[in-house]
């Protein structure tokens, strides 16, 4: 599971960083989802090794348009490309009547199916082979959501000791068992895959967590996820002094409610546009990180465009190389 | 008078070259204006010296996406910085309905009075202190326009033989008279400035156009033209090889107008995206430069983005450096 990092600034895109966009990869190869989609998002999606003919759905966390705005662009570019498969578009129902607007008056048609799906139904659920999600309310200007990702289908082991006491002999029955499915043998009897196999390890689960001042909300979420990706907009000092109307979190509030929740690794992004990252700049970005690792004792990332991270099947998280 | 173009690629963005954008620079320090408004112009425009908050108006060639998409985001971030001076807005009007689709479903307003211009009412016709501006009709899949502008407000020199033979001393009204003021003198006559000052040269005057696939259809306008800036999509083979269906001009096409119609200075852009610049691609920019250079005998200029051309008060058209 891969995580790319399309865009990292809020509200206005700065010279190096562009507004919100994320590429999750997971499985299949080249098989992928976009969280967010800020305008140029397909511009920077030209630089990574991810093509808009394999992205599988798209969410996206709230209406504002420094999440939204790159949508029409993306959508009708895979529509060049020719796109046949249907696309899912997992989104609050404004997201739909915009494009419907962009897509009917720039004389523009999709050559595909997009399949929309509102984010904000009760008891949403979305799920595809690879992948369940669901989505967690948030506290913003406008209804946010948290998307919870987890990992399905996940790899199952024979029990050896169990088929042979059994006397259910090595053969096409230990794969279909081992695929998931259970087996009627030939002499008759019906071998249940979940007596014969086992998952020898946790599903990976991630939150990718929208625009929120409380993140809070999201520590019964928390239960088993490895990483959290939440917006760290300020320090608690120009938090303060911005005032609450924003509905933005501190680095500090981030890391409060993460080393609370346990959070085995941390990833902050979506850095109001006046943080800069060369060393020479101020603010600097390094100001929200100590502020966060003044209080957050897990693994703690800042996010910058192109960065990729990788969780494994040990679940262990790492940041690899920059594109 | 200077031209930045912001995007040189049709349809889609590569990554090298944006979708179309172009920053004509005239009237005040600063001063700019903006022709069409692809995806991702915001971002093109940090790396220039334009503010969105000095843009006096922004002109829409036609409706569709490469042309337009760029507008919410630009819009919106002009409102994030402040900006309060009212903004117009030359363009078809499905573009106002897009615009406002987009503001409408992404919670956002604007700080400052978008001015919308119907870019299609008969008998078009647009200025500010420092520019004319008409439109010609051109031919496109959908509704599609050049823009002619035209300088205005040239210095006036004044006549200095005839000031001194009426006994028209120097003092306050040579200055007013010089600012195209008529004046009242202190013993009682009218002196005009038409009578006392001269225009001692012609004014700038360029056509911008969209895309087109009969450039004869600006014959007409070209009187006293002293740039035409239109797209060249493919070659002739290219374009031959891709159908009538998109009505876009091949490089022939183009060149074979501006050389009837005697056009001193013609640049080409809005190049598909097939096209590169690094010397060893395939298929190569120098493929449009050839044929059009073969056939066309004025002053020939490819686009590229960032390049900045510069029309003088001489007349003399130039290419500056790159940003």
């Amino acid at each position: 599971m891969e995580f790319t990092f399309l865009g990292t600034s809020a509200g206005t895109p700065t010279k190096s960083r562009n507004v919100t966009g994320l590429a999750l990869s997971h499985g299949g190869p080249k098989h992928w989802y976009l969280i967010d989609c800020g305008e140029g998002t397909q511009h920077q999606l030209l630089r990574t090794h991810h093509s808009v003919m394999q992205l599988q759905a798209i969410f996206i966390t709230h209406i504002h348009g420094d999440h939204t705005f790159g949508l029409p662009g993306l959508l009708t570019s895979a529509s060049m490309l020719g796109r046949t498969a249907p696309l899912y578009l997992v989104a609050p129902r404004p997201v739909k009547t915009f494009i419907e607007a962009a897509i009917g008056n720039s004389d523009s048609s999709l050559s595909f199916e997009l399949r929309f799906v509102d984010s904000e139904a009760e008891n949403f659920y979305w799920e595809d082979d690879s992948l369940s999600v669901t989505a967690v309310p948030l506290s913003h200007r406008v209804s946010c959501r948290a998307f919870v990702f987890t990992e399905k289908n996940l790899e199952r082991q024979l029990v050896r000791d169990r088929l042979e006491a059994d006397g259910i002999e090595a053969g096409p029955a230990w794969g279909r068992l081992q695929q998931g499915d259970d087996v009627v043998l030939q002499d008759g009897r019906l071998a249940r895959c979940d007596d014969y196999t086992r998952i020898a390890r946790k599903p990976r689960k991630v939150i990718v967590a929208g625009d929120n001042d409380q993140p809070d909300l999201l520590l019964a979420a928390c239960t088993g996820v490895q990483v959290v990706i939440h917006e760290a907009t300020y320090t608690q000092e120009v938090s303060d002094r911005v005032g609450p109307w924003p509905q933005h979190s501190s680095a500090a509030q981030v890391a409060r409610f993460a080393e609370a929740a346990g959070v085995p690794n941390l990833v902050l992004t979506h850095f109001s546009s006046r943080y800069q990252f060369n060393p020479d700049a101020y603010p600097h970005i390094g100001e929200i990180e100590s502020e966060a690792k003044g209080i957050y004792r897990g693994n703690l990332y800042l996010a910058r465009d192109f960065a990729r991270y990788t969780l494994g099947k040990d679940l262990i998280f790492n940041a690899t190389e920059h594109l």
